[in-house]
């Protein structure tokens, strides 16, 4: 390896450090917190350092947006590749959201950041936008196909199914944080399931409770 | 009126004042945003001036909490005081509450903070806990009543109601400060509808049909 690409290799992993400390700190405190001294001291680099990898303390956060946005997806997209296609993997997808939400320190990241940043115009805004409106477009994909493979009835609107999974997602999120309200994950996966199923043809029911057999 | 009176009113009118300037800051901006310095200059005080009034920044923030669960109060809860009980009036108070949801600047205040203490302890996160727990109290025993007034099922949890409930206006409250998608405020009120209808009784679709005739 030539003394270059080490120098790379070391570059790109210190980066990802520092993206890793700063996803945690804007969870828990929001995005507003990483000052470029904090994430310094924190990674153990000067001011400069940090200056040097990421520019300026917008851009931080918004690569710290993009870094949340990848943990995410290998969370709860990712593991998905093999479900069966329509009800169930929509489920399953909703499920890992749900699992994200009440283990991460602060809960969902993107909740907290869509709060956060919600009134603050900037382009810091406009990449939480972005991220929530791709994340609002793959649910919506996801539910049309269950709809498509005739597991949900023709007559059900995937926006509005999918704007009814968000609250009951949010309202985990707001009562597990707050309240440290273990129920919350109950009633969040109970919501879920009442308005899938409740939303679902013949076959769509089928699929699911066999899927749910299989699984225990 | 003696001068130590007169001095006493503008005393509370000053305070009023600031503390109006300082929900609007706390809901575009979040709590953290309210310093003593920023407050001081917005309402032509000093700080000095600010600090006599309020002590502490965090007393500035509990007080700002306070008011904003005062300007709620008198928009969601009393106007409510002469809605017919059971049904009609637990959707009554939902849709002022979505109505507030979607108009005031900056969203929902105790959404915005909600997000951003949820992860900070300390008096501040437990005040917004406190009066969001206390909201959630309301909207229980306002489903409760409408279950023993016969017109939610007794099947019905009142909690598991509130839980989606609360969803539906948080999923509002992103879905218009984020993108200000106008169709947020008629998706969150078909969804408290169609909950409601959902777990409804037959006498309860019929007050909640008279109501809705009645008012138009």
């Amino acid at each position: 390896m030539s003394g270059a690409t080490s120098h790379l290799i070391r570059g790109r992993e210190t980066r990802e450090r520092v993206l890793q400390y700063a996803v945690d700190l804007a969870t828990a405190e929001g995005l507003e917190a990483l000052t470029i001294g904090r994430v310094a001291s924190a990674a153990g680099l000067t001011k400069a350092g940090i200056l040097g990898h990421f520019g300026t303390k917008e851009a931080l956060q918004i690569e710290t947006l993009d870094a949340g946005r990848r943990a995410f997806a290998a969370a709860v997209l990712v593991p998905g590749a093999h479900d069966p296609p329509g009800l169930v993997a929509l489920v399953a997808l909703v499920e890992r959201w749900i699992d994200r939400s009440s283990r991460a320190r602060g809960g969902c990241f993107f909740a907290s950041v869509g709060a956060e940043f919600d009134a603050k115009p900037g382009p810091v805004r406009d990449r939480v936008a972005e991220i929530l409106g791709e994340w609002t477009d793959v649910l919506v994909a996801r539910t049309g196909e269950a709809v498509r493979l005739g597991h949900l009835r023709r007559s059900v609107a995937s926006s509005s199914i999918v704007f009814r999974l968000y609250g009951y997602v949010l309202a985990l999120n707001t009562r597990f944080q707050l309240f440290r309200d273990e129920r919350a994950v109950s009633e969040a996966r109970d919501a879920v399931l009442d308005l899938l199923l409740e939303s679902s043809t013949p076959a769509g029911k089928r699929q699911l409770h066999r899927f749910r057999r299989a699984k225990r």
